[in-house]
């Protein structure tokens, strides 16, 4: 996503908090692809899947259900849990774009908290002013899908600071990464996508968020 | 693959370094696993396709050829070049388990550097007592592969150093991920996957090797 800032190092110690980032930038830089190049395909608009968020600054994968709603811009992200860990916290988050705020939920007590979203939505897809990186498979023969790599490098020498990866026939999101001085900050996978969003109230917040605070909870627990 | 020493962090400055660290580890370790959980499948024993390298310490990603024969225990890593990088110096690398041997090779000049290699070949599969994580599809409807995750975990309360995801039905490898003190220090991922290796002769070093000495190539240019 060209001219996206760099997602916020300090920010994004929770994992929702990574879709603050990589959604919330500046938008529209660039120039058009040069003729005979593909272009960029249009990524569903509405979707549901899960992702493996991968965070620099913790060094950790971080694993979640996602429903995703273009149209709206909302996102929702629930914390999978995965294994046994002994003393975890696992979230729920919801980040309503249109109304400006974000509320961590967790799963639970349904405690809330709620935070200003002062970032611009910025969607999930390829911006028509992306380079065409390449196309590879991913599996092999028989067993593989055809993947299309995009980013906002603007020449021959400069670094790309984005590089999205997404199927080349119906452009389902397959991978984001983010760059900043030359070193992967963030990068997220996604998996099972399905179109659509099953159940709209996923976007609807618990009755404990309608007196919600701005007070972050830590993923780990307090004893 | 369980048991597998970490990543040598040292070590690994260069790319294809990263071939002596992944494979070389200590070996079977663990249990086997529980009955009604899938059974590791049999990845391929030779084949050729492309690699992306991330490595923690660098933060870089790195793009490279690969061509895999297990039975002969030997790897051969092309660098690829991607795009214009003022003053990258591009190398290949040959690994030779039997032999002990690594050869660095200038793609440019055909300078040659040789290094011992200490460490034990490791093939680059699934072994039979690796913990089964989880199985999902990248892509989405009409296009997509279901791939497995497996990891090296041995229960419910301890983490995994190495994850590896594979193809669910021809076992083509996808990604591996190493993880020291709960943070990924180098993944790989596979793409362009083909079985067998064309050409076997890509595993005999070039003449300039023969008088080779050991001394290591950086990837920046010496102006």
């Amino acid at each position: 996503m060209p001219g996206r800032a760099p997602p916020c190092e300090a920010q994004c110690s929770l994992a929702a908090w990574l879709w603050v980032c990589a959604l919330g930038g500046l938008c529209a830089l660039g120039t058009a692809g040069s003729p005979g190049t593909p272009r960029p395909c249009q990524a569903p608009q509405q979707w549901e899947g899960r992702q493996v968020l991968f965070l620099q600054s913790s060094g950790h994968n971080s694993r979640a259900l996602l429903s995703y709603d273009g149209p709206n811009q909302r996102v929702r992200v629930l914390d999978e849990k995965k294994a046994l860990i002994p003393c975890k916290r696992l979230f729920e988050y919801i980040l309503l774009y249109k109304d400006g705020v974000m509320f961590q939920i967790e799963q639970a007590t349904k405690q809330c908290s709620k935070f200003p979203l002062t970032t611009a939505w910025d969607p999930l897809d390829i911006p028509d002013n992306s380079t065409f990186e390449d196309q590879y498979s991913i599996g092999g023969p028989q067993e593989q899908i055809t993947v299309q790599e995009w980013s906002n490098r603007k020449s021959a020498r400069t670094y790309e600071t984005w590089i999205g990866v997404y199927t080349a026939k119906d452009c389902y999101p397959v991978q984001e990464t983010f760059i900043q001085n030359y070193s992967v900050v963030l990068s997220m996978r996604f998996f099972d996508v399905q179109l659509g969003i099953k159940d709209p109230s996923v976007f609807t917040p618990p009755s404990t968020c309608h007196t919600a605070q701005a007070e972050s909870m830590s993923e780990d627990c307090a004893w």
